[in-house]
């Protein structure tokens, strides 16, 4: 799983149906300190995760783990929001 | 998902017959801004979209569900046409 | 998936059972407009293609589809040889 | 698979459920020389890993074998400790 | 597939039940001309390849496929041993 940190969304009204009524959250890849690190991504959610919090992200075909019954064409899902990243001793608050 | 813009086709007669019946659209990936990011890539379509629209595309194994009881050999493909792009307050149009 | 443009073959007596009889092109990645682009690799094939051919591959779990009913362990498979490239109006041969 | 040092973990409260009672370590790439390569990811761990240890990992659909009869979204998981190295007669210790 | 050179191995006494009795080795990626290209990695084997050897290896889910009947938590297998690349006229020899 990949660090990032959501900062906006697409609005989309043609869409294949597998995913109708996932919101497509845009996350910023970022580092353990905070700095941005490679592509913004279109993420599905399933955390509930909103604006500028810090998250956590799965790809390829774990990314449909989560909607477990449907076949949800996403290659990218939130799995998880972070409340703190400890390396060694230091500590780096969530959002 | 990544955004991207359709910007051609590939023609092809010879193909897997996987692919048969499929469009091959050309997209260049872009930010969430519209700047070129990355090479450009063969889609398969889920949704109808045409030349210059700006969309998203999923890839891996995932780019197979939209034709379910089918094994298309893609590993990418379109699932959706953007209306827009929020990030922030700002709001960028879909095409 | 990706156009390349096979530029040779690998010789191989020692492989895995599941590779025998499968030729093993090796492909140069290359943008729409012909310019090499990235690594050359190793594909299978489903399309009889030979040296020279601009061609489009699947990679990935997908790259497996066009041998159902074996598995055929790779990564990267050739699953059309390119007829043209049209990007808005210009048109670019496929060899 | 890659090699990697664990350097940090992940607090989470809201997860997938999928994740629950998994540990998330933070991991740094490392060469087979111990030089720092890409960039910090978040494993889940089949190993019992800690802070400091020399470990590589598996990513993509493979990294949920280790929990099997689970569906866990996890796309990297740590899958051993390294206990040495050995690049032509030069050994490097794990840890 | 990639073409890499066998230029060592891991020892590893913690591991994930699956990758017992597999062998670790350190593959360099290589060109097909021989030159190094991207970052060393470690793969299981189906070959019987060993120190120096240039070999081809697959990626992903299809890197379990040789060891079918188990589920081996590998992301990198190689699957064969180059006895000659061929490009255009130019032969290079595998080892």
């Amino acid at each position: 799983m990949f660090l990032g940190k959501v900062i906006g969304k697409i609005w989309s009204t043609i869409k294949n149906p597998g995913l109708e009524t996932q919101r497509l959250l845009l996350v910023q890849p970022i580092s353990a300190s905070g700095d941005k690190t490679g592509k913004v991504l279109i993420c599905t959610d399933s955390t509930g995760a909103g604006a500028g919090e810090t998250v956590y992200w799965v790809r390829g075909r774990e990314a449909s783990f989560p909607f477990s019954g449907r076949e949800v064409p996403s290659d990218a899902t939130i799995v998880g929001i972070v409340d703190e990243v400890n390396i060694g001793k230091r500590k780096t608050g969530g959002s």
